[in-house]
C-alpha cells in the first residue's frame, strides 16, 4: 500500500482550498521586539511582528530573562522527569501557589501547555463524573474541543454566548446528573467577551460546574491580571479556570486552577498530566517572575488597551473592514482564504509586515481574516506604517485577482 | 450536587489502593546532579536522586547550558505563538533537520512533548488512513494507547514482544485495508527491548507501517544515539520513529520523523500540534545543541552502560531482587503498592535516597517496583551507599509491615 501517496492526496487537498501552511521562520531579538529577523531561501530581512501572542511583550522582559538565567545556571536545563518521578522542582511548587492565589482557589496544577491543560481537566472531568453531561460554547478553542470529546460523555453545543440557548439546553437535561458548562472568556479569533457572571448563574441554578478558559485574558485583565472573571468581580461564581503562561506571561505551559478536590482528580487520572515530563526550571522560574510582575503592575495592562483602540480607530479611519472587538484582539475580515494568504504574503514581501492569514479550521469558513495584535510595543510610528501598507495591498489585491 | 464529594471519593480509593503520588519537592544543583535538595514541611535536605530521566546528565552539560544562555540572553523567553503563528524560529527549522538526520529520514517534527507527538501522530494516522486498523504492543505507552483510542479506528494489542501473535493478527486482517504496527524500542518499566527488524519485516510483508517509540533509547544507543534501531541497523526499515528532547537530552519535548509527506499530514492535521504554542527559542537551542554533541560523543553512552551494569551486578550480589534487563534501566520487583511506598519512603527518610516508587497505572499491579536510572554519574560509592541502604529497608520492611 503506497502510504505516501494517501498523505500527499490530503496535502493536495488543503493546496487546492488554498488553506496549505506555510512556516515563516523568524527570529527575534530580544529588546527589539515587535522587530525581527525573517529567514527565507532568498536572505535574512527585517520585519515587524504584527500577529505574536506575546501580548504585553513579557517574553523580553527582565525580570522574566534574570528569573530564567538564575534557575538556568542554579539547576541546569531540564527538570529530568514527570512531575511524580524527580521532576517536581519548587519552582513548580511555588507558580502553582501563585497561580490558585491570582484566582482565588485553593489549588492550580501545572500542564505542559494549555492544549494540555484543556484536554486534561476536560476529559477528566467527563469520565470521573458519572453521567456527566458537558455544555460547550460552539465557538471553544480545538483544545476544549478535543479534552470534551476524549471525555466519551455526552455534549451538547450552545450557540456562542447565547444565555437562553444554554438555559434551554440545561433545562432539558435530567435533573439528576453531573454537568460542566464550558466557554472562555476572551474569544481569540473574534476578541469579543461571554457574559461570564451571567452563564455562572444560570450554570448555578441547573446544578452545573463551570469551566472557564481564559487564555486570553490571564495577564491582561483584572487588577492583578486575574482576567476577566477578576474584572468583572465574578471569579467567586467560576468553578474552574483555566490559564496558560504562553501568552500574556510570555513563556509556554497551561494550567488549571479550582477547588483542591477537583485539581488532585486532575493531578491523580489524567494521562496527560501525569505520563509527561514536567516543564523545565527555567520555565517555571520565568513564568513565576511574569505572574509575579503582572500582579503589581498596571502599566503594561493600561498601555496595551490604549494600542489596541488606537489601532482599531487608524484601521476604521483608512475604511478598513476592522472588527470593532471589545478586547485586544484586532480581526480585519477578508472572507476568502487564498485572498487572506495573498495580502499576507503581500505585506511580508512589500512591506516587511508579518502577520499569518487565519484561516479554516482556525476559524470557520467564509470568515478568513487577518488578525493583528498590538502589543505596547507597537509604537504609533509602527501602526501607521500597518495601516498605509494594508491600505497598498488591500486596493491590490481584489478577491478576483486572488480566486 | 457535590461534586468535591464525587472528586473527593475518588481519591480515597486511590488512598486505599496505597497508590496515591505524594509529589517529593527536589531542587537539583547545576554541577552536583545526582546530588539534589529535598524541600519538606520540616525543611532541606541534601539527597541523591536515583530516579531521574535525564539518563546521560545532559541537563547539566556546559554546551547545553551555554546554547541555552545564548538563546535566552538573544531572543527572549518564549516563542510568542504556535508554529503558524509567529511561533517558528531557526532553531526549530535546524533542530527538525538535525533529528530527521539522526533518524535517516526525510524529515521530522517537534511537538511539545513526546507525548503529545505520539497522540498527535498515531491520532492523526488512525483518522487520516481510511479504514486503518492499529497493531499495538500490550506494553505500550500511555501516551501511544491515548493517540491509537483518539484515532477511534480499528486497533488489536498483540502480546508484547511477541512475534508468532503480531503475525497471526496481521494475517486474520483484510489485506486491503492500511495498517500501523505500533512499538516501543526499550521499555521504559522492564527495560526490555523489542526485535525491531522482525518485527518490520512482519509488518511489510502483510503491508503495514511501522511506529516505533525509541524515547528511552535516543541518544543512549546507535552510534549517533539514533537509538536501538540504529544500534541494530534497522533504521531505513521503521517507517516513523517518535522521540523525546525530556530524556537523554535532558530538555523538554517530543517528535516524530518519517517520511515527507507524512510529516505534513502530522503539520496539517493534529489538532495537538497545530493549536499549541511551540517551545521557547531557549529550549530548542539547548536540545540542538544536546542532540549534536550525542551524535559525536560516545563517552556518555558507554558510561552508562558501563554504569548500569555495574549496579545491576551489585544488587543481585547482594541478594536483591533485580531484574537484569538489556538495557539501561534497573528494577527491582517489589510486588505491592504499599510496600512500595514504604520503602521509597524509607530510603528517603533514613538514607537521603530518592527513588520514586513505580506503582499501577504505570506498571501493572501486582509488579509494582523500585526503578532505579543509574547516570554516568552515578559513582560507585554512591552505588555501595544505595546497595547497603536497599538491604537494609529491605529487611526491616516486609510484606506484613506494610499491608
Amino acid at each position: 500500500m503506497d502510504y505516501d501517496r494517501i498523505f500527499a492526496d490530503r496535502i493536495e487537498g488543503l493546496k487546492r482550498e488554498g488553506r496549505y501552511r506555510v512556516f515563516a521562520d523568524i527570529l527575534r531579538a530580544r529588546g527589539r521586539f515587535p522587530h525581527a529577523t525573517l529567514k527565507t531561501p532568498e536572505g535574512e530581512r527585517e520585519i515587524v511582528v504584527w500577529c505574536s501572542n506575546d501580548y504585553l511583550g513579557m517574553g523580553q522582559h527582565a525580570d522574566v530573562i534574570a528569573a530564567m538565567e538564575g534557575a538556568l545556571s542554579g539547576a541546569g536545563a531540564g527538570s529530568g522527569g514527570t512531575r511524580n518521578i524527580s521532576g517536581t522542582t519548587r519552582f513548580h511548587v511555588e507558580l502553582e501557589g501563585e497561580l490558585a492565589d491570582l484566582h482565588g482557589k485553593e489549588a492550580a496544577l501545572l500542564c505542559t501547555s494549555g492544549f494540555v491543560a484543556n484536554e486534561a481537566a476536560l476529559s477528566t472531568l467527563g469520565k470521573i463524573l458519572p453521567g456527566c453531561i458537558i455544555f460547550s460554547d460552539a465557538l471553544n478553542h480545538a483544545s476544549m474541543i478535543e479534552g470534551i470529546r476524549h471525555a466519551g460523555c455526552e455534549k451538547h453545543v450552545f450557540r456562542h454566548n447565547d444565555l437562553a440557548h444554554l438555559e434551554e439546553l440545561l433545562r432539558a437535561a435530567p435533573a439528576g446528573r453531573p454537568k460542566v458548562v464550558a466557554f472562555e472568556s476572551v474569544y481569540s479569533m473574534d476578541g469579543d467577551i461571554a457574559p461570564i457572571g451571567a452563564i455562572c448563574d444560570l450554570a448555578r441554578k441547573y446544578g452545573a460546574l463551570t469551566y472557564l478558559d481564559e487564555v486570553h485574558a490571564v495577564g491582561m485583565y483584572g487588577a492583578r491580571g486575574g482576567g476577566i472573571s477578576e474584572r468583572d468581580g465574578v471569579q467567586d461564581k467560576v468553578d474552574i479556570i483555566e490559564g496558560t503562561l504562553a501568552k500574556a506571561y510570555g513563556l509556554v505551559g497551561g494550567y488549571v486552577a479550582g477547588s483542591a478536590a477537583f485539581i488532585d482528580v486532575v493531578r491523580s487520572f489524567a494521562p496527560g498530566f501525569i505520563f509527561t515530563t514536567s516543564l523545565p526550571p527555567v520555565i517555571t522560574a520565568g513564568a513565576l517572575a511574569s505572574v509575579r510582575h503582572l500582579k503589581v503592575s498596571q502599566a503594561e495592562r493600561e498601555r496595551h488597551q490604549e494600542r489596541a483602540a488606537t489601532l482599531k480607530h487608524k484601521l476604521a479611519e483608512a475604511g478598513l473592514p476592522v472588527m470593532m472587538s471589545e478586547s485586544h484582539i484586532v480581526p480585519v475580515m477578508v472572507g476568502d482564504p487564498v485572498r487572506c494568504k495573498a495580502l499576507s504574503d503581500a505585506l511580508l514581501t512589500d512591506h516587511g509586515i508579518y502577520v499569518q492569514p487565519i484561516n479554516y479550521p482556525t476559524v470557520p469558513r467564509g470568515t478568513e481574516r487577518l488578525r493583528f495584535t498590538p502589543s505596547p510595543l507597537h509604537d504609533d510610528g509602527l501602526m501607521d506604517r500597518l495601516v498605509e501598507a494594508l491600505g497598498d495591498v488591500w486596493t491590490r489585491i481584489g478577491v478576483a485577482d486572488a480566486a
